[in-house]
């Protein structure tokens, strides 16, 4: 034990003088989420506290950590497990106590993984008061690489990274669509954006760094706007509610003539089809202004709940109320609905936050810049929409409400349900017409000084990968990537997690999920309505608010707010009937209606 | 059992439709923290949600919280118990266990009584998202009485309140000074207020209910500024340090010519008076100014510091860390020299952040206008000031730099160590000259519709005062407030502290001590510095870094930022040497020197 320790002391003090060039942070000495400090001129030290770990470098376990990091599997083994023997899960999903448990489990676990008070940002790679309280800044989980670094990477890789429009071309490139195994569909894939454009508004006139989404989470601010001055002008001012049109006898947001905010729509777009929402990017595609009016009519739905219940409230307080019901449904639908079929997991995901009360969780968030890089899912889209009998290319698509005018918002929800949304993993399933986007991730990351993907994979409890090969499962790629990158300790972040090797029969690679889970729960948990001050039936203004956010879900989203039937099993409803929505309750409303479900919605429905 | 219930919910039902006159909530029928929401026309619900209580007024104990209530002392047992039995707390005191136990009971206890994350503010009596995101609100603890109930403070007392100037006269304006007998200084009074007013900053020009200071705790703001653009102004941009001059071979802060920030100086204040910090108003007094300064010299020379431990960090760097460390200085000072003053207690306090880390406790922090009104503190204030052989009237002694520099920091310490500050509680102790700003409270709070000094008893655990009698122990003023408010329930928050009988030999009474106490306690430790990911030594830039933070105290601010050493026994010392500064460890340099200590100080240098 004793030799063992003097082994690893000795090979990181060699370590330590050999890291003289440049900041000797550069070359990520401090392992286990250790904090590097450059001391003199050329020394540093690692600051272990509270990692579990010991040595020059924090290298060695403290007993416990070497007794829990025998004792614990690997996150695919767990993966595996979650995703397999769906007897057992059946089970376990009907004991609560154990359902509870392992949720409560599941979110400590996760969010433990994101530092809460934040802490670095693009500008800064030590903590500071500046970073801590300038909300302009998207936050940083791991910090920067040092500035005056041997490589851009810290002390691995080229002296210069690869051309990334030449990355993105021959690792990103779409040749021909790949399905998501998970068998998601493209209501999947704009819910996906309309939900994370709330939090993820980068302010790129500042920089990538920087956001404008200073709600850093759940706040709905693409329904009610991202100042007090674009609430004010989207809201009708008379029963809590929002502007809204009448169009074929349904609900429509109102033109930004009737409610004058920001919102970016090309000249072309003629005065009926731009709608006002919001968020000001949510003309970009029908789909955004699909889920935008969707909620447009639940505010409005809840508003009359709640004049019903309390009909001496104004008009602030009805919408004051109304807004904190659909934050709460918001987050019960990401949870059980939306992370659940992510997950694959059989077993039963649970939105309840009395599982944390009493438990050491910070019930504020701070959206991390990595986090909305992980989250360029574009893979998702297809080639082209097809709605109804027309097909739509990306040019007809974009900024295309009149879509929504023609189809209507029924029209739009039975064919989103149907089309089939691509593989984000295993690379080369981008379009054409949105590489610019990955291109331009990568180009960001750069700028930013990201750590490597196998750094971050470090800060997960993961492994590093040892290969190019283990990282894509493909040879060719693994060959061309080693190439241009030389090291796999080089390999960068966002392309490293589109290039990764999905799980089988998965959406995408293990780093994206062991990643991308802890940010996503610890923002929607760490939400203020979950904490014990706020989550109780007064704060949604009674028994009858609170119900609603613990029965939300798609369907009910769905069902709620049309005026007819929707056909199509998967979320077929008949409106005002919520009991009927759930007759297929074996499907999710994220999965591709395919022909051997009818028989299954058939089975489920008798 | 069953007919106590019964009974209990007959009252409680009879009060509800009696309450039918307005908001149903005026009366406050929920008891124990219970929320009241109105319900249908003139009815209300009371959400007992994890008070401990139930029935529909909340006043029913459930088992647990009866045998609880059962069991815990009152305060005023609790505050005698750790007033006395000096030797049995010397002993506590020196088992690390016991005390951190006890450290941690009182911290958790104290910081679970404010809301966090917050609630309520001026404008929102109910949740509301408005009311978590906009920081340019002071929270609140209570919210407002609604605003159509029969009386000002809701269902009790007279139609209107008594003229608050007339109130401020009768009840505040001081007749001949009463020294605070717990023998606090000016050196105290100073200190409590530059230590407040970085968090408290009345945007008046929006209103009481809010905030020009965004940090919303110890941010030191007024030290740096509140803006990054101050700050700026404020840095020499050279090794972290902030702009000073040289006067006498001791370093000030700028002129605001060097550092043009804005700051109220009246015009008739010479150029070469108008010193530069980072709180525009600290040019009110001299003390201000004074630990204005003292703070500036501290903050250069932890840059020295850090500059010489690591040669290669930027001026950014040094800067920021040496922020951090004085924020962890600030904080371990308010509550190891600052606070155990304040209480009186024979316990000693500690900071340790560690105490509470694996507890449920959140590392965020909303200033509430409670807190800020009932720090109004104006009594501490004597009836002139004594410097040197010169005595300074209110008129002389404000907006008068010149006293700084013709004493120099020396000659200040060494007068407000030895002048004796007024007592707070009781009543008619505040000085004809700063009588206005008391006056302005009153009328604030009525503005901000604050609920009534029972409500806030109740909410801090404490028995709602029976008369006025029990409230003053004074029968002249209880008569005179019985005939101006009638009734004890709708006595005022604010004029309620100031007149509330002190504890026995203490600075003011029970209700001030427990209501903000949880206040100070939860915003000091609820600093981001406090938590798990920030404390630790690399985040103040090592061991030497985390090591001034820890052994940071009043005398070491002084003694290490004085050319020459001081005279007096509290805070004597000699420049450089910290050592000889616990020299009289058994006096606080809060405390007055008195003839009487020469012995003791002697006593305790042998």
């Amino acid at each position: 034990m004793m030799a063992k320790l003097f082994v690893v002391l000795c090979i990181a003090a060699v370590f330590a003088r050999r890291a003289g060039a440049g900041d000797p942070c550069c070359g990520s000495p401090c392992e286990n989420n250790g904090v590097c400090v450059s001391v003199g001129f050329e020394d540093y030290e690692c600051d272990c506290t509270r990692t579990g770990y010991y040595g020059p470098n924090c290298t060695v376990p403290e007993t416990w950590t070497w007794i829990v990091k025998m004792l614990k599997p690997r996150p695919d083994t767990v993966h595996y497990i979650l995703t397999h023997f769906a007897p057992f899960w059946s089970l376990v999903n009907r004991i609560a106590f154990l359902q509870d448990s392992i949720m409560r489990y599941v979110l400590m676990s996760r969010a433990h993984m994101v530092s809460s008070p934040p802490t670095y940002n693009a500008d800064y790679g030590y903590k500071s008061w500046e970073a801590y309280s300038n909300i302009s800044y998207f936050t940083r989980l791991l910090p920067p690489v040092p500035q005056d670094c041997p490589t851009p990477m810290g002390t691995t890789g080229k002296k210069e990274l690869p051309d990334a429009q030449q990355l993105a071309e021959r690792f990103l490139l779409r040749r021909s669509f790949i399905p998501d195994p998970q068998g998601s569909n493209l209501l999947f894939t704009f819910f996906a954006q309309h939900f994370t454009h709330q939090f993820f508004k980068t302010d790129f006139k500042r920089g990538p760094g920087f956001t404008k989404a200073l709600g850093h989470g759940v706040d709905l601010s693409h329904i009610y706007g991202d100042t007090l001055d674009k609430q004010h002008k989207l809201r009708l001012h008379n029963d809590g509610k929002l502007k809204f049109q009448m169009i074929n006898g349904e609900a429509y947001p109102p033109l930004v003539s009737e409610a004058p905010v920001d919102m970016i729509y090309p000249p072309h777009v003629p005065e009926e089809a731009r709608f006002a929402v919001g968020h000001e990017i949510f003309g970009l595609v029908p789909g955004l202004m699909l889920y935008g009016t969707l909620w447009l009519r639940e505010h409005n739905r809840v508003c009359d709940i709640l004049h019903a219940d309390h009909p001496k409230w104004d008009d602030e307080r009805i919408f004051q109320t109304a807004r904190l019901i659909l934050i709460g449904e918001t987050i019960k639908i990401v949870i059980e609905d939306y992370v659940q079929h992510l997950s694959g997991y059989h077993f039963k995901l649970k939105f309840d936050p009395k599982l944390l009360f009493g438990q050491s969780f910070q019930y504020s968030n701070r959206i991390s810049v990595e986090f909305n890089h992980l989250y360029h899912w574009h893979g998702l889209n297809p080639d082209s929409f097809r709605i109804g009998k027309q097909e739509y290319q990306y040019s007809q698509f974009l900024f295309n409400n009149t879509i929504l005018l023609n189809h209507g918002i029924r029209g739009l929800l039975e064919a989103f349900n149907v089309q089939q949304a691509g593989r984000i993993g295993g690379g080369q399933n981008i379009h054409a017409s949105i590489l610019h986007v990955a291109t331009a991730s990568i180009k960001h990351g750069r700028k930013m000084r990201f750590q490597s993907l196998n750094q971050y994979r470090k800060h997960f409890g993961l492994k590093p990968y040892h290969s190019f090969e283990q990282l894509t499962g493909d040879t060719e790629m693994a060959a061309d990537l080693a190439k241009l990158y030389s090291d796999i300790n080089a390999m960068e972040f966002y392309l490293g997690l589109m290039v990764e090797k999905p799980r089988p029969e998965a959406l995408f690679g293990e780093t994206m999920v062991e990643a991308g889970a802890p940010f996503s729960l610890k923002g929607l948990m760490g939400n203020a309505i979950c904490s014990p001050e706020y989550w109780k039936p007064s704060t949604f203004g009674g028994n009858r608010g609170f119900e609603i956010v613990n029965s939300a879900s798609l369907r009910r989203l769905v069902c709620l707010n049309l005026a007819r039937a929707l056909s199509g099993c998967c979320i077929s409803c008949t409106a005002g009937q919520p009991a009927r929505c759930g007759q297929c309750d074996g499907l999710s409303g994220w999965q591709r209606w395919r022909d051997d479900d009818a028989t299954l919605c058939g089975r489920a429905a008798e």
